[in-house]
């Protein structure tokens, strides 16, 4: 199929041939380029309305970078009114400055055949980033290890329809709150082979991230190629704080790129009303996107959009609402006004199960984000209990929703095959079409499979323990982490990076705060 | 809220009065109205090529209208090149035929605060349809009964964003065959006030359906109103047979509207391919409808198409692909060409339990059909393994999912509150809005909220019982169940159509096949 390409990759070298050879590699789908048009629920004057409004809060209230005289000393020089640390951008700078942003560009995966475009009519797919548990039918929920992590990323490299490896799969809180991210990345660089993101807690960890990269790819081509995504949050409402942007500055100065990302629980960090979140949305991401500009102008940045509604009874966040979804639609249209690469939505929901609140929630969000033109999807698979838990069995149950987004991007054909007129013919009123040339010449594509889900006769279902989706999901993990097989990878750089992380946990004492 | 009627209303007549005060009333969503544009993944081009084909079909392979020589006669008079018993229509007398049915018309409720607009922008939401089967969660799988039935329609009536109670919500398989529509019809009519379709088993149960409507509605109001929208299945492909099209013979010559539906399942009932199954889809759509105006010309329609696709190693038809989307997408653009009103989409899945395959599927073609500009939505609720099972706990999961449909059609407000720059003002750089003055007047209908998923912490759900969806939709169940009051009906009315049924049973023998 056309649509898949091959993780095996010839390499220079009799070494890299023999390891190669004994390698195994497991197949995973091209990112999605969508045929099918995105879908508007903005028209032209409710647009104009939100980009002007989003200009008067840049200008009249201006956003806050907090702890960062060297933020607010690029502000000043490039126009901006500073007042201690409210900067106050005139209208139209901060959108004029945003134009050096690329509107797509390439992340380079160390498996060249898994390079990831991300901008235009493409949409990558990266899985759930951040939570601090994990949960498994067995196991129950329990604080995420570093061993959680690394299934974690195998499950994501064996997963055929996830382009990107991410980043924080889930937080490995048995390692030193400052020594994970050489754990984490390690895990990333030599167990999967799909492009991965920067560590963002400090700005020296964003370092790091980008010398393990110089040691994976070499020095020469980080410095001229993509190869990580990592992920800047805004402290919304309109702040930026210092340390999130001195990983920004450190990504943006070596050529790296950063998700630039309002975090809206609406109610509580936006208006409660959609065109109210939108506008601050926007005038949120012209802010940051513009001073990733001014930091290096021309560096690569995705503009983003974190959001979710709340249950006004409980506080609680609430997932796969239709508020969220008319903000997601909205911003992308705003986004691709701006000319910039997007990023939202996710496999989200609130539910403490993979269970049917799960899956209405994370369905709801995924069709919403690919109608909504996203280019970058973190949280397509994995996320459960409103971000707190990466789930095992959610994991493998979202990434084979997946599958269902890369046929939906697909379009509809109309050529001579697709028309099937003969095929009508040969059947004709009455008959059927099951075993007619047509049928037998295109079954094989013709429709989107799930992997994990149950399609047996119910006799068949009920002999075999009558097991619901997670339960199946629970036997796919399974058999998925007992198959895996690293992908292959040169022996020197394995032992350079390992060097390398050893010799920096050394330098420093270990912080569990 | 503006967008909730009330079901109670003032009725005639101090006996009517009475019943009135002892009456309680469940509140009913209005019908949907789009604010939303549709999805459309065709594009001119596609669309002619798959009109211009559909009409090679009509002409050039005809369609089979089988035991119903009444029906060939008028296909003759019409200019139609009739070989036996099948009918070719010469290019452009279908569409032609099409244009004298009404693109909108109301179905009268008994309750008129619950009628409903069928067409344009409107969507109406009705239960799932035809299973033999019921599940919930003490009692397992087991074949339906009148009880159950009955059940079902109280379930309907007493859900707020269900706007139908439909027809067969189960099959009361403890009910001789031949008299099962009276009982089903005695249901909707007595235990709910909203409209509900009739019988297509017979002729005769059409007839049936009729004559209960005139006792419920008054002779001439049947006349001159629409009361019932019924099924008429096409057997695709290309079967048109004599009962199906006897019902809806009797129906439209009462002004009664039906459904014309193909009922495909994709590389079984039609090609294996999008453009060829829409092709099929259109032609068939064609020549039903244009039969349901050779009967009676006005006579009002629905053209509907149920799609699925087919899983090619087991032959069990799958739910929620997205190639049920395109097609899904690609009919409702034919539709609208063609000026009619618009069934398709419902809460579909294969899956066996109300678990996460379930809900992904549901949620996928729930969605799909909000934005391919569906008119009718049967199957919007209660659907579980294919359509075999009636399921209790879904018909509550999913009817709360209806919800969010709601939500989404709304669209953007963008309005001075909406655009909430006061707010935005008022809260600035590093602030909350939970407590702003924005919120406090807004919050109460700013975010749809489930009534059935689970918003608590953490702690606070387990210590409930950390109840999955399927348990939490159990507890509704019952509660609902236990709530029910039955809504207010005439004596007179009711014992004239106890009087009918009881009558009309005694003049037939129990069949059961």
């Amino acid at each position: 199929m056309s649509e898949v390409i091959e993780g095996r990759r010839a390499r220079g070298g009799g070494a890299a041939r023999r390891a190669e050879r004994t390698a195994v590699s497991f197949e995973t789908a091209k990112f999605i380029t969508r045929n099918i048009p995105n879908f508007e629920v903005l028209n032209e004057e409710a647009l104009q309305i939100i980009e002007y409004n989003a200009e008067t809060i840049l200008e009249e209230i201006g956003v806050n970078f907090v702890e960062n005289p060297a933020a607010l000393q690029r502000w000043r020089e490039a126009g901006a009114d500073v007042r201690g640390e409210r900067v106050h951008i005139p209208r139209g700078l901060a959108r004029k400055l945003c134009s050096t942003a690329p509107s797509q560009f390439t992340q380079h995966a160390r498996n060249p055949g898994r390079n990831v475009e991300i901008g235009g009519k493409s949409l990558v797919l990266a899985p759930v980033y951040g939570p601090p548990f994990v949960r498994d039918l067995e196991g129950g929920r329990r604080y995420a290890t570093i061993e959680d992590f690394r299934n974690f990323v195998k499950l994501g490299y064996m997963s055929k329809w996830l382009h990107h490896s991410g980043g924080t799969v889930c937080e490995p809180t048995d390692i030193p709150v400052n020594k994970r991210h050489f754990d984490m990345l390690l895990a990333h660089m030599t167990l999967s082979d799909k492009p991965y993101m920067g560590s963002v807690t400090e700005p020296s960890r964003a370092q790091d991230s980008v010398d393990m990269s110089k040691i994976l790819f070499g020095d020469d081509f980080v410095d001229q190629n993509t190869v990580m995504t990592s992920l800047i949050n805004i402290n919304s409402p309109m702040t930026f704080d210092g340390i999130m942007m001195g990983a920004l500055e450190v990504y943006a100065a070596n050529n790296q790129a950063s998700i630039v990302s309002p975090f809206i629980v609406g109610g509580a960090m936006a208006p409660v009303t959609v065109a109210g979140t939108l506008t601050q949305v926007l005038a949120e991401v012209l802010a940051g996107v513009a001073y990733s500009q001014l930091v290096r102008a021309g560096a690569p940045v995705i503009a983003g959009a974190f959001v979710t509604s709340i249950d006004m009874n409980s506080g609680a966040p609430t997932f796969g609402t239709p508020e969220a979804a008319h903000i997601t639609w909205g911003t992308g249209q705003l986004v691709r006004r701006l000319g910039l690469p997007y990023r939202s939505a996710g496999a989200f929901c609130g539910s403490k199960l993979p269970d049917a609140q799960a899956a209405y929630e994370s369905a709801n969000s995924l069709n919403m984000g690919l109608s909504a033109g996203v280019n970058f999807m973190l949280h397509a698979c994995g996320w459960l209990e409103g971000g707190l838990v990466s789930s095992y069995e959610k994991f493998v149950m979202d990434a084979d929703q997946l599958g269902a987004l890369h046929g939906l991007a697909k379009g509809v054909a109309v050529d001579d095959n697709a028309q099937a007129l003969d095929a009508i013919r040969e059947v004709g009123p009455g008959g059927h079409y099951l075993g007619c040339a047509h049928t037998q010449a295109n079954f094989k594509t013709a429709f989107w499979r799930s992997d994990v889900l149950d399609y047996k006769p119910f006799e068949t279902w009920e002999e075999e323990g009558a097991r619901d989706t997670s339960q199946l999901a629970s036997a796919k993990v399974k058999k998925m982490l007992a198959d895996y097989v690293p992908p292959a990878l040169d022996e020197g750089k394995r032992e350079a990076l390992e060097a390398y992380v050893a010799r920096r946990k050394e330098s420093m004492p270990d912080a569990f705060l």
